[in-house]
C-alpha cells in the first residue's frame, strides 16, 4: 500500500476552545469597539496596547478571583529560562505598565484597552480560551469623582453602541458599606477575624447572586448552605439568623430615590466608620452624577450590587440590560449584566510597594454583541454588517478587461464590487457564488449586450423574494432584471441598491 | 535585616523583545488599518479573524522562508499532550481555514486579516517578537485577474492612507519569467537540477537585493561571492560569466513602457515555455490594469522584482515608496518597500493533498506607519492623533459637582474633556498635568469667577508659543486667557479650539 508511505497530513482544525470569526462577525465587533473608543476618548482616556505576552512574574500567574483560584494561563519557558505567558486579562498588564512608567505617565492616568485575553481553562459551550475584553481604568485618582465619571462614561458608551435609554441601568454600590454591614453584624471583630473572613467571602458571593438564587437561595447560602443545580451540597456561611436578616436588609435597601436609599443604609450601618464613609462616598457620587444630568433612569444607587471579585475596596458598579430576551429554553428573562467594575487600591503595590488607588470598568464584549444582535432581531432589522458585493459576472473569457473596467468603476464610486474570479465556464456557478456572497446585484454582459453597449443588472434580493412568493403582479410591477446603457452602470447600480 | 524576609517584588518590565504602545501610536495604527479595511472591503474582501493560537501541526512550525529556516515560534504543550503555538504569520492560519471550511466558504474566497503575529527570534534594534501584519489574499482563483486586482487594490490602499500618487509605485513581475531565465541559462536541466537549485536560490535572493547591493554586488553574488557589511565572506552562486550576464539582462529589462519591457523579456527567454507563459500572464495583467486606468504612474512591470520567498509560483509584486527620507546617518535615501506579495499554489495542499491556487499581499504595518510619520514631519504637520483633552481644573474642592457639570457639557458637545482628578491642593500641579496631557485649553473657575457666573479659558497652545518667543504685540493682540460667561463655555471652547 503505497499510500501508507506518505507522511500523515496535518489536521485542519481550530485548536480546542478557540474560534474563527468570519466577515460580518469581525465587522460587527470592530464597529462596536470603535464606538466605545470614541466615548472613552471623549472622556480623556488614552488607548494602551500592551503585547499579548507578559512575564509570569509580572502577571502574578493566577486570576485574583476567589471563585476560580486555580485558573491557569498559557505559559512557556524562554530560552533564557524566564517564564512567559499570555495575559489572562487587561488589568494585570495595566498594573505592570503603571509601575514601569510611573515617572512618565500623567497622574492620574486614564487609559482604555481593548483586545483578546487568554485563559487556560477547560473549554465548554460558550466558554472559549481566547476572548475580547474592553476595559477603562483611572489610575492614581483617590477621589470618587473618578468612579462617578466611569459610571457616566459607561452609560454613554452603552447608548453610543445602540442600547437605548431605558433598556439599561447602571447600578452603583460601595464595598465600604458592605464592610459596615459585616462590621455591624459582628463579623469583623478582630478576635475571630480569620474564621469570619471566610464567612464574609461566602456572604459576598451569595449576595452577588441575589438575582439568580432569589432571596431564599441567598438566605440558605448565608445560613447552612444549599444544593446547587447539579444536586451537590454547597456549604453556606453558617451565620446566625439576626446576621442573615441584617445582611438581607442591606441587599434590599434600595428605595425610590438615591437619598432614601442612602438614609436606609445609614441607619443599617450606624456605628461603623467604614460604613458611614461608604455612604458618604455614594452621596458624593450621586451628587456628581446629578450635576451632569445622569438621573435614576440611567444610574442608580443599588445595595444589591456587590461584585464577586475580592479585590474591590470602594465603589462598585454594574451595567445591566433590562429588556427581555428568550433564553435557550424559550423562557423570557432579562438580558442581564454586560459590564462591571469598581475601585481597587492595590494595583501597583505588588511591584513598587506603594498603594495606588485605581478604579475601572470592563465591558463584556461578547455579551454586549449578543445583546445588540438580539435587539436587531427584535426590531426585524436585516443583517447589514458586511453586506455582500455587487458581482460582475464573466460571460466571455476574452473580455475580462471589460468586466474588470466595470468593477473598477463601481469601486471608484465607493460601491463594494467584485469580478467573478473562478472558472467562468458554468454561468450557474457564478450565480451560486453571488448567492453565497449575499450579493445584492449581478452585472451581466454577454456578446449581444456588448454589441449594443448595454449591461443587464439582476436584482438578486428582489429575485429571491419573487422566488419565495411569486405573484405575477409583483413580477410585472418591478422586474428583477433591467438593461441599462454601459455608461449608466454606476448610477443604475446605485439606484437599485437604494431601493 | 527585616527587609530580606519580604518576598522579592516582581519586576515591572515589558518582556524582552516586546513593546507597549501608548495613546497616539495606537490611534495612528488603528486609523491607518481602518482606511485599509475600507479599501479591502470595497474590493469584496471579507475580514477573517483567527485566534492567536494554532496547533503546531497546523502551523507547520517554521517559516517557509529559505533565508531564515530556523526561526521559531512560541509554543507549549497542552494538558492533552497537543503542542500549541502562537501564529508567526497570517498565511498559515488562512491555509488552515481554507482547508477546514473548504465546503462552506465561497470560492474564490477573498479574505483580509489584520493583527499581531509572534516570532521567537532574538530581539534586536527595531526587531520585535510581536508585530502587526495586514494581509489580503484570494484563494481558489487561478486567473491572473486576481493578481491584477490585488495590485490595483494595493495602489488604492496606499492612496487611501495618505501616500500621494507619485510617491509610490507598485512593481509587478512573474516568477515564471525568472524560471525562463534560469532555464535559458541552462540551470534547470534535469541532469544537474539538484546541484543547480541551490545556485538558483542564491541567484533569486541576489537579484532581490539589486537595490541594496547594486549591480556589482549582485554580479559578485551570482559569481564567486562577496564580503558582506560585517566583513564575512558570503559564498556566491558560482555561475559562468554568460549566465551572470543573462540574468542581469533580465533584471535590467525594464523599459519605458510595459509593451517594450515585455518584448525585451520575450527575446531573453525565447525557447522557454514557462518563460513565455509568464510573459503572457504579465501582458494580461498589464491589459487588465490599463482597462481600469492604472497606468505606469501607479503600477509598472519591472523584472528586477523577484521577492525573496521560495514559495511564489507566478506573478510577484512589491509596493515601493519613492520619496526620499533621511536615514539614521543623515543621508538621503528612498523610503523603499512597504508591501509585497504574489501567487503561491500550495496553500492548502499540506492539509488536503489538493493544490489550490492563491495570491495575496502583505502590507508592512510598521514601515507604512513610519512612512506616514515621515511625510507628516516633512509637511510640518502637527501631531493630531490623540490630541489632548480640555482640562477643567479644580479650584475649590467643594464645588466638584460644578466642575463635573462643565466637563459633562463639553463631552456632550463632542469635545474631549477631563476634570482634574488628582489632589487639587497645588494648582501648579494641575497645570503641569494639563501640559503633560497635551491639553489645548485649561478651564478655571475660582470663587470670584463662580460668584460672577464666569469661567476663565487659558489657551495653553498660544501660551506655550508666547512663552517661547514672547513679543508684547502678539500678547496684546490675542490674549492667551479669556473670561467668558459660564453659559458660553462650550461655544467659547469650540471657538478657541478652531483657531
Amino acid at each position: 500500500m503505497a499510500k501508507d508511505k506518505q507522511p500523515r497530513k496535518p489536521r485542519a482544525e481550530t485548536p480546542k476552545g478557540f474560534r474563527d470569526y468570519f466577515g460580518a462577525d469581525v465587522i460587527e465587533r470592530r464597529d462596536m469597539l470603535a464606538k466605545i473608543s470614541d466615548v472613552y476618548e471623549r472622556y480623556g482616556f488614552d488607548p494602551l496596547e500592551t503585547s499579548a505576552v507578559e512575564t509570569v512574574e509580572a502577571l502574578g500567574k493566577f486570576l485574583p478571583d476567589v471563585d476560580r483560584p486555580n485558573e491557569g494561563v498559557f505559559g512557556w519557558q524562554d530560552e533564557d529560562g524566564d517564564w512567559l505567558a499570555l495575559r489572562y486579562d487587561l488589568t494585570a498588564p495595566l498594573a505592570r505598565v503603571a509601575a514601569q512608567y510611573r515617572n512618565d505617565l500623567p497622574s492620574p492616568y486614564r487609559r482604555y484597552a481593548m483586545g483578546p485575553v487568554w485563559r487556560n481553562e477547560k473549554p465548554g459551550p460558550g466558554r472559549f480560551r481566547q476572548f475580547y475584553q474592553c476595559d477603562a481604568d483611572t489610575v492614581g485618582a483617590p477621589s470618587v469623582a473618578a468612579d462617578a465619571e466611569i459610571c457616566a462614561m459607561l452609560a454613554d458608551a452603552l447608548e453610543e453602541v445602540g442600547i437605548e435609554r431605558g433598556d439599561y441601568i447602571v447600578r452603583v454600590n460601595n464595598r465600604k458599606v458592605l464592610d459596615g454591614v459585616f462590621e455591624t453584624a459582628g463579623l469583623l471583630d478582630s478576635e475571630y477575624l480569620e474564621d469570619n473572613l471566610e464567612r464574609v467571602g461566602i456572604a459576598i458571593r451569595a449576595v452577588d447572586k441575589l438575582d439568580r438564587l432569589g432571596e431564599d437561595g441567598v438566605r440558605a447560602m448565608l445560613g447552612e448552605g444549599r444544593k446547587d443545580e447539579s444536586g451537590a451540597f454547597v456549604e453556606g456561611a453558617n451565620l446566625a439568623l439576626w446576621q442573615i436578616d441584617h445582611i438581607l436588609k442591606f441587599a434590599n435597601a434600595k428605595r425610590n430615590t438615591a437619598s432614601e436609599t442612602l438614609a436606609t443604609l445609614s441607619k443599617l450601618i450606624e456605628g461603623s466608620l467604614s460604613g458611614l464613609q461608604g455612604v458618604a462616598e455614594l452621596e458624593t457620587i450621586a451628587a456628581l452624577l446629578a450635576a451632569q444630568g445622569y438621573g435614576p433612569d440611567r444610574i442608580v444607587i443599588d445595595p444589591s450590587v456587590v461584585r464577586g471579585l475580592g479585590y474591590y475596596t470602594g465603589p462598585v458598579f454594574e451595567a445591566e440590560l433590562t429588556f427581555e430576551i428568550f433564553d435557550e429554553k424559550g423562557r423570557k428573562r432579562q438580558f442581564g449584566s454586560v459590564a462591571g467594575g469598581g475601585r481597587y487600591d492595590d494595583l501597583v503595590k505588588r511591584f513598587t510597594g506603594q498603594a495606588v488607588p485605581a478604579t475601572g470598568v470592563s465591558i463584556g464584549v461578547d455579551r454586549l454583541l449578543a445583546a445588540l444582535r438580539a435587539k436587531k432581531l427584535e426590531r426585524g432589522e436585516a443583517e447589514t454588517a458586511g453586506a455582500g458585493p455587487v458581482v460582475v459576472t464573466v460571460m466571455d473569457r476574452d473580455r475580462m478587461a471589460d468586466y474588470m473596467a466595470m468593477v473598477g468603476q463601481l469601486r471608484q464610486a465607493g460601491i463594494r464590487a467584485e469580478m467573478y474570479l473562478g472558472n467562468p465556464k458554468n454561468f450557474g456557478n457564478q450565480l451560486k457564488y453571488a448567492d453565497k456572497r449575499g450579493s445584492p446585484i449581478a452585472v451581466i454582459q454577454g456578446g449581444d449586450e456588448a454589441a449594443k453597449g448595454v449591461v443587464v443588472l439582476k436584482d438578486l434580493i428582489l429575485g429571491a423574494k419573487i422566488a419565495e412568493n411569486a405573484t405575477l403582479e409583483e413580477w410585472k410591477d418591478r422586474p428583477a432584471q433591467v438593461e441599462v446603457p454601459l455608461a449608466e452602470l454606476v448610477s443604475a447600480v446605485q439606484k437599485m441598491l437604494a431601493q
